[in-house]
Order: structure tokens, then C-alpha cells, then sequence
């Protein structure tokens, strides 16, 4: 049996805030910030920043072989290359699946036969509404990578033990991938299971 | 042996960026954004919008009795109470530990006995630099919480076998927390350690 919700305990409906009001403060180029005036529970007016994002998904993709797909990628913010696993951001209307075959597609030129949904997560909840969507994928075919003329990024094979060694280690430490390399791991122990569907 | 760093590989010398100008195009009263004008390895100039984060630090902490403790908070952006681990923005110059003790007493009231620094993780590499800290604190003595008047949480334990089974379920989908409860895990299951220190 599993334990019951924590978010659904009585002690959580006191802590629910009102939204009095809402105004995009902020739209950038690739960033939107939202300004709320919301209204707390003991009555006190305060006012929250955060992100209007459309939200992400992120692929584990398993070769036959054992291993699994990684990347190398320049991030900006970070200033250094950062090891992840294959990830995009959902078009309008996008499902998690769509957005998952095209942005595996895209970035390493493979297909995969077989997908399975590991969960959401949400990766900056104090100033982000961003939910990304995991997921796994195997029977993988090679094909033609798609990139975009200015999206540079290296694709790699890693053996799973590797990826927990670099989680465990500081040197993966994108959330979305250190999370996927738990799942994994959970996966490969035969502790955790998913459910696999053909596509 | 480790495996080496895969961010160090050669393949990751050609692709680095080189910044060509950098400005803050909003000041919030919480966010601030900054544009970076950038040079690709292939020679296009993009531009690159990110948050400038002060860094944050969460905690394990754990209870003589093996319990956690958690926090049940309702966040603006997912419109949602979520659940989380203990955590904390960085003041200017504060260090991990710091803040770590100070978030800890200040959220629920608690002191601990003794540290053990996890490491650091990045929740959103395209668009906030980020980092985050993560520790254990064991040892821990209770005290009154010093809650700041607009900060609204509940504080309850959990068992460790709870807390996986609502990452495995989705119910915990906050990033610090669902890496806290995978590291939690590690640690109980002996499979990793960590330096415990005491203060």
C-alpha cells in the first residue's frame, strides 16, 4: 500500500494563497515574467515573480548494447558544458511523446520503438512554472541527426554505471539528468518498473 | 577507478561560447534578467536571456528516530502546495553552511549536530544560473521555528520508505527534493557516503 498524498494532508489547505492579480512584466526573447499580487492566508497582500515557461521533456534513451545516448552541450548561465540527456522544450499543444521523438530525433538522429513515461518534475518551483516530463526510450534506430544550424552539441554513448558514477561524483549535475540517472538505476535494479508502449 | 569527466572530454573543447557583451534587461523586486550577446563556435552571434540567481541550499535532515522532516509550502508558480525538503536562498557571501543552519532553524526550528555537504545541482542550465547546495544534517535538537511573517509552511516527518514511494508516485516532483530522496536512499541502503562533520 502506498502512503497517502502528502500535499493532500488537511494541514495543506491553510497554506493556499489568492491570486488577486496577474501581469506579464517581462517578455524577452526567449524568457516571459509574470508579476502576481496574491493574497496569503493570515491576509497579508504580497507580490510573486516567476517565469511563464511551456514546459520541457527529457528522454533516457537505452541502446541495445546497454548503454545510454548523453550529450554535451554549452549552457550560458553555467558558463561550462554540462553532460545531459537528450531534452527540448514542448511546442504549444505539444504532447509529451511528439516532443520526445522529435527532440530525440533532432539531436541524435535515433527513433525509438518503445517509450515509457517515468513522471513530471518541477525544476525551479519558487520562481519557474516550468514542468518537465521524463521519459524512457528503447529499441533505438540510427538515422541523420537534425540539429538546428546553431544548436551545437556533442552525442555520446555512456554505460549506466558511468552516469551514476558522474551523478555520485558532482560532475553530472543538471537536475533533469540526475534524476533520469536515478530512474535508471531504480530500472536496471529490477526495484522500479515502467510501462513500456510500442509506437 | 572513476570514470573521467565527461564534460572534460576533448569533444567538449569545440563547444564553447564566447561572451561578446552582457546586460541586465530587467530588475524585479525578486528576478533579475540578463541578455548575453554570444559567439558560437561556428562563428553566429545569438542572444542568450537567464536568470542571475544568488545560489540556495536544501537539507536532508534526518531525525534520531529515522525520520525526515519535511515542509509542506504552497508555491505561486505551480499554483499548488508542494513538498519539499527543508531550503534556503544564499545571502551574499553566506556559506553553504551557513545558510544550511540558519534555513534549518529558522523553517523548523531545528539545530543539528553534525553536516555532511551531498553537492551541488543546477535546476535550470538554459535560463538561470543556478546552484544549489544539498547536505544531511543529522544530530538534530529542537527549537522554535523563526518563521519570517509572510512565510507560510507546515513542517511534518516523513519515514525515508514514504518519501521514495511519493518520488516513484509523482507526488514529490520538486528537483531538490526528489535528488535529496534519491541521495537519502544511497546513504540507507550504504551504497554511497558522505563526510559527516561536526559544528
Amino acid at each position: 500500500m502506498s502512503a497517502s498524498d502528502p500535499a493532500r494532508a488537511p494541514q495543506a489547505a491553510g497554506l493556499r494563497e489568492h491570486t488577486l492579480d496577474s501581469e506579464i512584466v517581462f517578455r524577452g526573447t526567449f524568457l516571459n515574467v509574470s508579476r502576481d499580487l496574491v493574497r496569503l492566508p493570515n491576509g497579508a497582500q504580497v507580490t510573486r515573480e516567476y517565469i511563464r515557461h511551456s514546459g520541457a521533456v527529457m528522454v533516457v534513451p537505452l541502446l541495445d548494447n546497454g548503454n545510454v545516448l548523453m550529450e554535451r552541450q554549452f549552457r550560458t548561465p553555467m558558463q561550462r558544458v554540462m553532460v545531459e540527456f537528450p531534452a527540448g522544450k514542448l511546442d504549444a499543444g505539444e504532447s509529451w511523446l511528439a516532443c520526445a521523438q522529435r527532440e530525440l530525433r533532432e539531436e541524435t538522429g535515433y527513433q525509438a520503438k518503445q517509450w515509457a513515461y517515468i513522471g513530471p518534475i518541477n525544476n525551479a518551483i519558487s520562481y519557474s512554472d516550468e514542468t518537465i516530463h521524463l521519459a524512457f526510450a528503447r529499441g533505438l534506430v540510427p538515422g541523420p541527426q537534425q540539429l538546428d544550424a546553431n544548436e551545437l552539441l556533442d552525442v555520446f554513448e555512456a554505460s549506466p554505471l558511468d552516469v551514476l558514477d558522474w551523478v555520485r561524483n558532482g560532475q553530472i549535475t543538471d537536475v533533469k539528468t540526475v534524476i533520469g540517472a536515478f530512474w535508471l538505476d531504480k530500472l536496471l535494479q529490477n526495484a522500479w518498473s515502467v510501462d513500456w508502449h510500442d509506437v
